[in-house]
């Protein structure tokens, strides 16, 4: 997939910078400076047209490109390149005046007015076929544009706007089932209907899974989020489908990988020709460089491993968080570099200049408010010059070892009502686990549990709780064959339909794990129990039966006390761990420590857990976090930001990127 | 009532011991196994076809009962008797397919979906008459079948189905309210529709009291209650008087007498050939137990001191509270029996096997998911034991000495917008005098104040807000008799209609307690005042004047300095005792020890307030929830759980049940 | 405009005293004994059928008077006036049910209910029809009355009910629109519908800004505000010119000037013939009375500076808030006469006798509940006393020398979504600086930014976000003659429809201040940054870039550590000061006391801040707040309420009223 990005000739060379664009909020003066100050900037790439459906079509079925000619062939001129969005994330009001059936309806059954975006449900027909209508006028009239390099469909699919109740979807629902089950009998045993008397004999007397006093059969609820999923992801083919006959690169950009919930992106990311994510730090939260460390990995794992693209960032403050956190000195270079390490081979931001009006107003730009003398505007240029020498990066890969089984269906499932615990989190789990390894340098992949994983040292399975039998005997082979597993408590529980595993938990994992968990015993409010060793675990404990499996630590207070709290299981080749509670930072990065020596994961050693470390390519990242300099022995090189040879420490705040000669 | 359990000679022998039974969620292998694994655990009683309408009637009026006549016979043959259900708490979903109008509305106008249960409104005339059909299909079929031996009504009314608000219940709220009020006039001075001017000309200008941005007419909110209340006890009743034919008793069980606000459950209790109480620990709570105990004598007190049956509760963790905490060691022993000694003659669980699929799979049960080969299972036998051994205990009574006032109409007034103070609660006020009580072993009673409470020594008016004049002469006619009365604040202050009593507050109970107040100082948020003697106030402040009332404690800061907060007035030949602040914990306590002593209230002297005393006709119940052993003094007999004399203490967590001689 | 209670000869000499009467819930004794009580107490004015249409037309076209000709026959033979009620705050049962369009809509789109109040829309045709022929009958019967002195319209006009979302709202909506922009482009271009493609082609595409899964855009949303606000007024306007007609003065009760946000009141109080304001302390706020004297002062300045009528405060305990907290001893009269200070020329009260069922049966009264045996009822009596006392400070002016802006449109835009900061706030800023005021015993107005400000020696600008270009030139020339200017950061930034001004913020105020912003660094949650001299700032930072200012303080720490935090400008004859961080407090209070004495603000000096000190008129008002006597220096003459000299202190708690010769 994102190989395409790298071989597309049309691109521009090296890493792609710009960001989006929307010169129609701003008069013809502005266009021309703006084309000025992105050639000043070294811009190479930007995304047009995204909200500009009513402006294509002011009436239906009568287009304007005019204005959009123009600008294209501004930027062409310039040398600058045309990522072309389809604008249906925004219907024109005349649109949703003659269709109101397509307006979303909430699960608690409230229409969503008009005045903000994602207003249309993407199971709608008429819909669908007005954004089938305008991609055909897209590609007919800029399919061959030598600027345009790429297409854009839509925006953020699934974010706000994840599942839908209105008819159009409950329609498409039963259409859906039908399909993916066949026979009713096939659907009530699935959803376990049996229980609370909820048999169907009839297709149409199923309904959506709407709001109730109660709780609602999680298998229907499960379902839902899948069909709600693939409704979108529809609504993309069909637009793709339509551009594809150009013969340029067709994308999407997600609402932020490790943050979108309601899209399955496992499911998304084949039917991309390029993997575009949408990255934006959690502003008041100090380890955002490790989040956004995440969201790459995710972004590039997506991406099979190859390059992906940056498709939005920030300069600045974020108008939809509580407090539109600024940015610290060099912290938008580090971001942007961070990406780059990771495997994006763009660097875009949203957005190009400041809009004056609207509901984004206060979201910073490349040109902010205040213009071009400013201190973000002396950055984006910098930056411009960084990215253009990080040329030699592009299309390089970065292998991983270490990898993490990230899976939305489970991710839902585990949310949905009346779990054992509130606190039972597959988020939270991974982000423990994430830190951990990010502390210890090392590079992360994420994989479906179905995924080929055998080339992997180690795989960490953070309370997954949906395991399907196929995804357990996956992860079973690859222990049989020598790999290191580490299971978090909560993992391989149920099985597609939230149906519980046969047998003692965890029915999907029992066996590698050599072990079975007697009786859950969730923990109270902010209740701890300790382990021996002196670790202290939250959230979690249970009562774990060793069958092969021996314990390395034991509960020493608690429900359990006395009983195995981490464990470890020679099973074929490998070794299956297990850990019963919620360990986190240091007590989780012992741990890990010893875990990962075993499985022979390379990392380098004796940096501070401020450095980032990474490798892509032959190229070594290094971004330093923190306040002190920070000393890197064993790399050598030339360092590509700089031109001159890496002199072996990194200053604070500071980045290197060495070529070495082992690449 | 209680004692047609005691009666009916279908009834097993003994205390009832199993739980609710859904075999139809197995394949048959598992259903055979059940019924070996019901005699190894000496099960004698289960609940059948609370959910399975879908089941009995697959389509409207096509009817298969085949399934469950080899269920039924099954258990027969086992010698396990049968609780049989109607299933009406889930339509199918047929039913709400064709009789949309049956789907319940809240307050704010939202339609409740399907997917959960408790889905159909009890007014609704289509559902109504759907669920009397079945109930003829049920008596005709099953009425004489041996292993049936009584009936179970729907499930747990009122939970989470209070009021609805369709255009079935509007239309029934009409016609209840001209049935309780006759004329116009009538309601419009019940209601007071003067103020606000809310007078209404016509019975259909009356709506339902629906959500509004602002304060609704209380009166009609409180009428809307009742009426609520009365619609699914109708509801009950239409099913009830199909089933009676058979001769067997006919119950509905409560969704936790202490926890069912939306029910008035002194009106129920008449209806039931059997009280039958649901309860749940609340996991996190520490003095869950007290709960357990509170909710018990509640059921006690509504089955008029004579058996009710503990219809279900839990063998471990909750599906539907935040955490499933799991029993401790014991707990699930001293729980079963807690409630044998405070009146119930069953020990029944929901539910025998844990379902592997649906809403609930995540709540405990005597079977687990992992099997035979667990604790709880290995407890649950052990309990079975236990029970067989218990039936001594069968039929006899348990008699307080000290009552708690106790009315759901109250409680509802207590609770509408615009009071006082948000502080002001009756569950608070309940909850504190009863633990006090429970501490002292003191076995309460609760009774609704126009209850005949003259054989109690000491009875407690919990902020009971409402109170009518007639309930307000029971009391002080109680009290000239000799009766001890202890009254909080913010007690006999509205009528039924929760219009002021007339004059000073508390215009109810003026006259017995000899004192008027003259104006209210509710205490700001987490505000306390002093009393002399040491105690702390918490909530409340007024200030009191005294008539022939004197002053026992008086407040010494806070608004009403200076002034009295406790006081006592000899009235004919009792006492009436009255609190101006909310005491808790030790202060109460310690006011409640000399009121207890002045009232002559039996109790035993020097146990510590872990140690659960109740006399339950001839047996004393000793459970020790505490980590040391008790010595208990004074109680001598065979301990029926061990066969052997009493030994005259009880271990750590342990349970006694010893027949005295006196019994 | 609050001249006309002065003028008015039929209005009770010297200051009114009295309160809402509601008759209607009482039998004639009781109204007969109401009578004699007010007289009792010095009543003089009282608000009638306030809520009584009902009663007035008990059927459509229906109308019956009887009842209020008798109450108001018997008033008005007791020499107490009469502020007649237009009833529309609840229109009656017949109306609702057979006008159901008429119930307001949220944004949410669920309707209101019934058996509150303020349930019909104010746009709805019906709702304004039966308003004015009710006016009609009102005006026909008793315009001539003696005893009726002035008409009180409807209630509290946008409490709770601001913004309504019914159809008839949305088809007025779209005729406001046409009327204020004449062209779609006029409006596409103030709503800057380019951003997120929302441009309108026809009028009728246009919806409310309904509630949307995601940020509506601002500028439709501000003018919706703009639009309900209208539509209220338009509903008063309606009945007030059908009232005129009789030559009495008009007037409706402002739901407190502060609080009651979704109102213009600027817009207002041109279209009253009296400023009339209710007033409830935040019981639970220790500073409530500091609170108080801004609403007076909001009040005042509504009036032009000149007398207003304080219409409902209480004498205690208030129903809707959390706890109805009493007042302590000797408050009522402190509130009364710190009304009276700030210019109102009434001391009326929400209740006379409180009601004994309703949704405000707890809300306190002048008769409560016990009757007159009560220290309620005592000070009742003594405060009509002093208000008599206070006769001859009717009609006259306070006025101040320092002003702080207020503006409701800016209030309503820095409230919408999205916006740089959770915690910006313009009623924040306003509590700061006025409390630092108050604090410093001065008297301050609020002023539209629009408004001549010439008088004033100070004029404050608290985080006034929206600021337009006209308004922003007023408070520039206001500096070039030679004031001072006190400007809060986030001040001037958008115009009227939420765009951004051009250029380096504040744009509207850049030249005035002397300075750019050139970024805004808002501080996380909780955070703080240290400035140069010790203070300490809260919520914002920002990067100040001086041009012709300079720095008064600096920050110390944080994102803008070393650049300016505090600036001044001289600007032709006057200064400018900025304030780049929210100041609070002792720290704000030293910063405010140096501009104070820059600006030559004269104001008492060596009092202690729990003294209020107000000039009006000739008389100065000494309201004792705190617990310790204080002694007065400076201010002699008669105490009016003792009618003795003033002894040079007040006691704790204490209030004197000395007319100074100087007046």
């Amino acid at each position: 997939m994102g190989e395409i990005v790298s071989e597309y000739p049309a691109l521009p060379e090296g890493i792609a910078f710009g960001g989006d664009y929307n010169p129609e909020q701003w008069p013809r003066e502005v266009q021309e400076e703006d084309v000025r100050l992105m050639r000043q900037a070294g811009v190479n790439l930007v995304s047009l047209s995204i909200f500009s459906w009513v402006l294509m079509e002011p009436r239906e079925g009568v287009y304007e490109f005019g204005w959009l000619d123009q600008i294209v062939d501004r930027l062409h001129h310039a040398g600058i390149s045309v990522n072309l969005g389809t604008p249906t994330a925004v219907p024109p009001a005349w649109f949703s005046a003659r269709y109101p059936g397509a307006f979303p309806v909430t699960r608690e059954g409230v229409r969503v007015g008009s005045g903000g975006r994602q207003n249309a449900c993407s199971s709608d027909p008429d819909f669908r076929a007005a954004g089938a209508r305008l991609a055909e006028q897209l590609v007919t009239r800029y399919g061959d544009h030598p600027a345009v390099v790429m297409w854009h469909v839509h925006n953020e699919y699934g974010a706000p706007l994840g599942e839908c109740y209105c008819p159009s979807s409950v329609a498409a629902w039963r259409e859906w089932l039908r399909h993916r089950y066949e026979s009713l009998d096939a659907l009530n045993t699935a959803w376990g209907t049996t229980f609370w008397g909820q048999r169907y004999g009839e297709w149409d007397e199923i309904d959506a899974p709407r709001w109730s006093h109660t709780v609602v059969n999680p298998a229907q609820r499960l379902d839902y989020a899948r069909f709600a999923n693939e409704e979108h992801l529809s609504h993309y083919r069909l637009q793709r489908e339509i551009l594809r006959r150009c013969g340029k690169p067709v994308t999407t950009n997600f609402a932020g990988t490790v943050n979108c919930k309601s899209m399955d992106l496992w499911r998304w990311a084949p039917e991309l020709d390029v993997i575009a994510n949408d990255h934006y730090l959690d502003g008041e939260r100090p380890d955002n460089h490790i989040q956004l460390a995440m969201s790459a990995d995710l972004s590039r794992s997506l991406a099979g491993g190859g390059p992906w693209m940056l498709m939005e960032h920030s300069t600045g403050g974020i108008s939809w968080q509580p407090r539109g956190i600024a940015k610290r000195p060099g912290e938008m270079r580090r971001n942007s570099l961070a990406h780059v390490a990771r495997g994006s081979d763009s660097v875009l931001f949203f957005q190009w200049r400041a809009s004056r009006y609207g509901a984004e107003k206060w979201h910073s730009a490349m040109v902010p408010h205040v213009g071009t003398d400013s201190q973000i505007w002396r950055d984006v240029v910098a930056l411009g010059q960084d990215v253009r020498r990080l040329s030699p990066v592009r299309g390089s890969r970065v292998t991983g070892e270490v990898a993490i089984v990230w899976d939305w269906e489970s991710y839902w499932a585990i949310e949905l009502e009346w779990r054992p615990s509130a606190d039972l989190s597959f988020r939270e789990r991974v982000d423990a686990f994430y830190e951990a390894l990010w502390r210890e340098h090392v590079t992360t992949d994420f994989v479906h549990p179905s995924a080929d994983i055998s080339a992997y040292k180690l795989v960490v399975v953070p309370s997954s709780y949906l395991l399907t039998e196929g995804s357990a005997k996956n992860l079973q082979r690859y222990v049989e064959a020598g790999g290191h597993l580490l299971v978090s408590y909560f993992s391989g529980i149920v099985d597609e339909n939230d149906t519980v595993h046969e047998g003692p938990y965890p029915g999907a994992l029992r066996e590698v794990l050599g072990l079975a968990v007697e009786e859950f015993h969730p923990l109270r409010e902010r209740e701890t129990v300790a382990l021996t060793g002196g670790a202290m675990g939250r959230i979690w404990s249970e009562r774990v039966r060793l069958a092969r499996a021996v314990a390395v630590r034991e509960f020493a207070d608690g429900p359990d006390a006395g009983h195995p709290a981490v464990t470890g299981n020679g099973f074929g080749a490998g070794t299956a761990w297990y850990l019963a509670t919620a360990l986190a930072g240091d007590d989780l990065r012992g741990l890990l420590g010893e875990v990962l020596d075993r499985a022979e994961v390379r990392r380098p050693r004796g940096l501070p857990d401020t450095l980032e470390f990474v490798r892509r390519g032959p190229h070594v990242f290094l971004i330093n976090h923190g306040d002190a300099p920070v000393t890197v022995a064993g790399v050598s090189g030339t360092d590509l930001l700089t031109g001159a040879l890496f002199p072996g420490w990194v200053p604070p705040g500071g980045v290197a990127v060495v070529e070495t000669p082992a690449g």
